[in-house]
């Protein structure tokens, strides 16, 4: 079986090659955007929104990186085909692309071919993420507010999905060491809830659906299709203003991102919401974007789970 | 003449080889701490000054890098001593260290020797940095307040020096607007001048060193140096919150950094500053600093200005 | 004629021993969730929802209060049974629950009985309240802005109500030094309107009924009452920013609070509101309000003004 | 044995009749000031002290006891008088002092004496608190940053020791969640730390002791106890704004209150401060402060840890 | 030809002696409101919605100008009959009142006729406003975010249109520094789009017209009748937050104001907004706004813009 | 006797002459400087001072008023000799500096002379402002905390002695709505006493004079020369933050400023300071203060109320 490869500034490259100079403003700067996108049946679920986002996101950095949309689409399909082969015919994939503005003016004499943006574009088996995740289909997560906050949108703009968020990582750390497995959600300047490192947060109160107002957050592709499905299931939505309070009187809570799509909250703050299992609306909205996407995409992660120590044995002998 | 070599994991690397793997914590949030320093004479200056505050920045991250400070400075002098012969006998290097967390569990498969944390140790001739910079010493620079603002020590502390500071590229980039080769002054969350996209502010009124309580920023060695040779040569300091007012009614303003030590503003936002040139008290400050390391660095970087252009071209060829 | 009583703690006390030890969390913290109610033609009004806010600040204040709302809601009926005989038949009632996390540990051995939290539910003849009250009908309040502002919801959340609000006794101290009988409105942390301490305030411009989002405010049982009537009677209500300015360009002020319903604003700020006198949107809701009820509550409030001096003059041979 | 009693409203009572009227102001709103005071060989430690910090906080609180301080500090010692006898020799006391504004005007016909402010000054054997906390002198405590921040000084002003702090229980909630025992540092309206709920912290960092700005905080007179023990041992102090950087990069953390006087932290967010045990500096004010308060308290804590399960079999038997 | 006269204070005189004493509180404090009105064919556009919004400040200010506004329309309709035969009959006119509290009492004998508001209304031929600005219908405006921010309304109010604007002052100044012709748009308290000194801001994005909430604005005229003319055509409107990277993915941004009516953005921050000329919503908003007035005022200014030079040599001439 | 002139522009002109054009920046958009000045015993005490901050102010506003400041002191003293003769020989006086940017381009027509900045000092008799303060030295002033905030310096800087300071004219309002006399006390963006609306605070407690930081502020020339006094006699002085809590601990509170040098404050917030007499502290101060200046400015004052009524007869005779 071949092995990963990695589209690299125009380039595929083996993935064990996909590494940026310590020169580049990616790493000097946390000063790359990106992008993570999931296949269903190995088929891309809303790239054109996820680049349509990329593209926001370089535009706010100013960064240029030299293609057209059209283009990094194209190039996404060919990286995605490259490395389908190397994994059995189930086996769905995370597509990331990063693009930053470059080495740095100064370390120009490294980098005899001369200076540009850095454009990568990697696949991965989703084996490892979603055999890992599966369990929390069942048991639920656990949503804390940690002191680290979200950044308000005018210091930087988590709309702009970039490299530079340290915080996240803090925030990760601090509800760890309330127990491990604890999900932060921070509360942005205002002191409502935001959202997690990496997730929205949905609430449901008397049979509607509840989200922060699109104000210091990233505005999550999984947020948009929760709330598009809710609308297609007549489920109202809407976006308003949610703090502690509004959570612990929340009949239901969940969480939304691109790898798990969405999975509900069994305690916030340490408090039991619900009955502590999934609620009616999740389970429809659950439902709703299995149809969508043609898969039972919990049933895989189960699978996944169970073959993942064998497949993660195959990978050490295949690095020999 | 032999190559340069960076310090990367335990290994000594040649320097194209210096590249961090994509699915590094590094690159994923921003999640690296580093330090720069320079060499006067080639000898490291301030090195356990730098390599403290990279311990206090580790720290602050909760990430235990796997070497003691004593073990990283050796290892520093040792990258330094392999680098050296790579340049002839006047040339000054710049050192930077990056720590990071390591690559990210979930891709652990693609790392069949573990994750650890990524370390790395540089050395770059400073011949570009201040043959670029050498007719700045004359010039001097032009501050200018931008929109972007200094983010607040309790959502991102200023003060543990890591790459996740894309809010200071932005401030160069509007900076950039204004006119280029203006240098951007963040203010604080409450409005006072805090710093530049890594260097620090100084203003003199009435013989008096102001400088900005250390509340929101970095901590600059070169700072630290600049209020001990004031109190040598008994120049008063003060930390204290400053503002567009006192700037504009100020005496001198400079700035500071490792790699230039000190470079004075000939106008703040637009208007004249004394006399436009460097002032007496800026004067006396950079002679104590010349005589401190031994070295005319501003002789020097003239002299670098002028093998530039010759230098580039070794590079080039050596690059093939 | 008999004595009133209250619950306390699972049993029927004489009101003088409704008293809380000094060793309790209600005392220690402010640490104590409240509600009151009222009754109109001695039934309770909105009991359920009094309740539901009782349980949703207990369990924003983490306390088990050990009942259930259905108990809660029994006890509290069978209490005002046991108090209206000690009343005339036209006497409505003020119903005050109070629930705290109960004695600190740290002097269990005080209480030999072991700790639990402390609950307690009284009634108040309301001919107090109503009867000192009724002037205000006729005459209007004087609403002005202290500097004392209303806490954001992070800190304390204001939708819990809590006994932890010595700033609402700050702001009537400083309105007090207006001038006798000014009402004070808090602004919020942004500079908008919030609430007075134990009210709600409401706006009306060109026909519409404007009140400030349920953001940093109690989300009185009053002021839903009053959104609820206003759409039976086809006038549109909004939430929204208020701020000085619209509160002056208001063409009617008003207040809404359990005890007397709603009252109109005379003044803002020493301005004249409309012609000083309750506004023709304001007569409709409190005619709506008065039907919805079953009786002419201002009416019962003036003959209560009537009848006070006496009847404090039996109150007091009672207690002898 | 006789029984304790407590100074309430001019009189002497039972404790178990030391309770305040659900009717009360101190209920109502948190409107009461409080102070705690302990013995050291059953002599008061900086009674005064405590008693002008009592009519500091009844002054903004717009409260007048009716009592000259004088008298306050006369009726104080009475009612330890009074209390000595019910203990053995050895015992030490807590104090408390409690004040509020009264009854309601409202029911005003419930209290047929007349309405008036609330005093209460009560003796609290020490046995228990220092009994439980005697372990920590060993172990030290954890302190952790909950998500809960302290309350700037301009809403509710923490100088003024009050009853209105649930903020202070809900950081306590918070803390207790991320382990048992964890003790909660709030981060001020800046982001600096503020203080724990009852207690002010200090760092030690190169031979000096730092604390918090006296900004937004109480000013604890164990606090003051330290800084003017540390000035009698020529230990520098300095009040300046700290953060998390700070105290990771601490070589000591303490922290002070009147019981327990002070004790050291063993981390601080889950990191290790010094080699986790006490410092040299928090030694030597430990030292200090047991020479001037004549007693070894630590040993005492010791002692009544031990004798604690007799005495409250005794207190139980008691209180039949 | 005549000459321009002035009302003021009750008398019409010539503009040259419309003039405020320095004494008067609209200098001393800043302290008068004011309007801007054009005509359209010679008559005023919305006056009454601006005289609404003059005596919307005045009574914030609290500033009792001693007419109804009935009688100010008078006098306004007056004092534009006596202007109009100073110019041709092709020429519009701005309409600016001005009311101020009048000269302090200190200063009242130099007021031997007592002390009362300043009223003035002057009316100015918009040749030179309209000529200078022609171009600018053709080029579009550059759009920038200074340094300067807007005030929180609570602490001075946009919404009440003021003499007390030195910020609108202070971020002219920023923008010009930019680059000459830069406009500058100040983010307001929260980090979001505000106004412009003088203008409102529109974006389009998907087909619906975006533009701040009115929070922190002033309400302008010119806003209103772009939302009313947007209602008519179809075109949906929401207020909403929007900030730095909503303005970059704009697919139109415009400025509006009672001068020009409404002026397209070319680059927001530097970067190109749709294809950098006027977009269809844009176009279809002129259009009906032209129909709306029954005039094409963008072919007027540019008439205007013609006959400039000659006019003003016409004005020297006459000021002989 | 002959009349007041004023210098304007250049010339000397009538006062009545002194008036600024509607179409200047200065009413425009309170674009103007000022300073205030007084003489004692006829001549200007610290006019350099004051020009060095109306200097200060004009470099902040980027206004370059085309004389040097040597030059104004020459007008300024030439001034004032011209007004002296028009008052008996005991007369002080006031001086007024007011500079503005000039008249607005786009009404360049109206101003044939070409446009130029607005400068004019004025000089006006001390017997209306010192006849009618005079009762405030023996009965001292009220001060109390108005719902108007002070501007943060980074929005609008206090520091610049500008015409834009509507906010303090809405805090002379709101004071005088709590009881005519009351002064009040604008509390700073973080709730810090600021300032009051021309003046500073100062507080003494045991023995220190106490007064907010040079933060939010102006620098008052008469807070410099109390602290210049203060230091002269010994007195600590510390500048640090202030709140509610400290304004009502203190021992003394006094104000300052340029015309009444300072005043002492016999209450705050309603609530008596001192014994509400001037505090010996203060009494020092201004005894220093009359020694400074070589004369008895209270008494002076005194003498003035005496003689107001006559004066005034005096002066409505000469305007006829």
């Amino acid at each position: 079986m071949s092995s990963r490869v990695v589209y690299f500034n125009g380039q595929f490259v083996p993935e064990s090659e996909a590494r940026v100079s310590i020169f580049d403003s990616a790493l000097m700067y946390g000063d790359m955007a990106f992008e993570m996108t999931r296949t269903y049946n190995r088929r891309p679920f809303k790239l054109r929104e996820h680049l349509d986002r990329l593209y926001a996101s370089l535009r706010l950095l100013e960064i240029d990186c030299g293609l057209s949309i059209k283009e990094m689409e194209r190039i996404t399909s060919e990286t995605l085909e490259r490395n389908l082969p190397t994994e059995s015919a189930d086996m769905d994939w995370q597509l990331m692309h990063d693009v930053s503005r470059g080495p740095l003016d100064v370390y120009r004499t490294a980098f005899p071919d001369g200076l540009r943006p850095t454009v990568s574009i990697n696949c991965w088996p989703l084996i490892t993420h979603m055999g890992g995740f599966a369990p929390k289909y069942t048991s639920g997560v656990h949503v804390v507010i940690p002191a680290q906050q979200a950044l308000p949108a005018h210091l930087v703009d988590a709309k702009a999905k970039t490299r530079s968020r340290l915080h996240y990582q803090m925030a990760n750390l601090q509800a760890a060491r309330m127990e491990t497995g604890r999900w932060p959600v921070l509360l942005d300047p205002d002191g409502f809830l935001a959202e997690g490192p990496g997730w929205n947060i949905f609430l449901v109160k008397n049979g509607e659906l509840l989200t922060p107002e699109p104000r210091n957050i990233l505005l999550g592709v999984s947020r948009a299709t929760t709330i598009e499905l809710a609308r297609e299931l007549g489920i109202p939505v809407r976006e308003t203003n949610l703090g502690r309070y509004e959570a612990l009187q929340a009949d239901e809570i969940f969480c939304t991102a691109t790898t798990y799509a969405l999975v509900h909250a069994t305690t916030f703050e340490g408090q039991t919401i619900g009955n502590g299992g999934p609620g009616p609306i999740f389970n429809r909205l659950l439902e709703a974007w299995k149809s969508k996407v043609g898969i039972d995409f919990v049933a895989q992660a189960g699978n996944y789970a169970e073959r993942l120590p064998a497949w993660e044995k195959t990978q050490a002998n295949g690095s020999k």
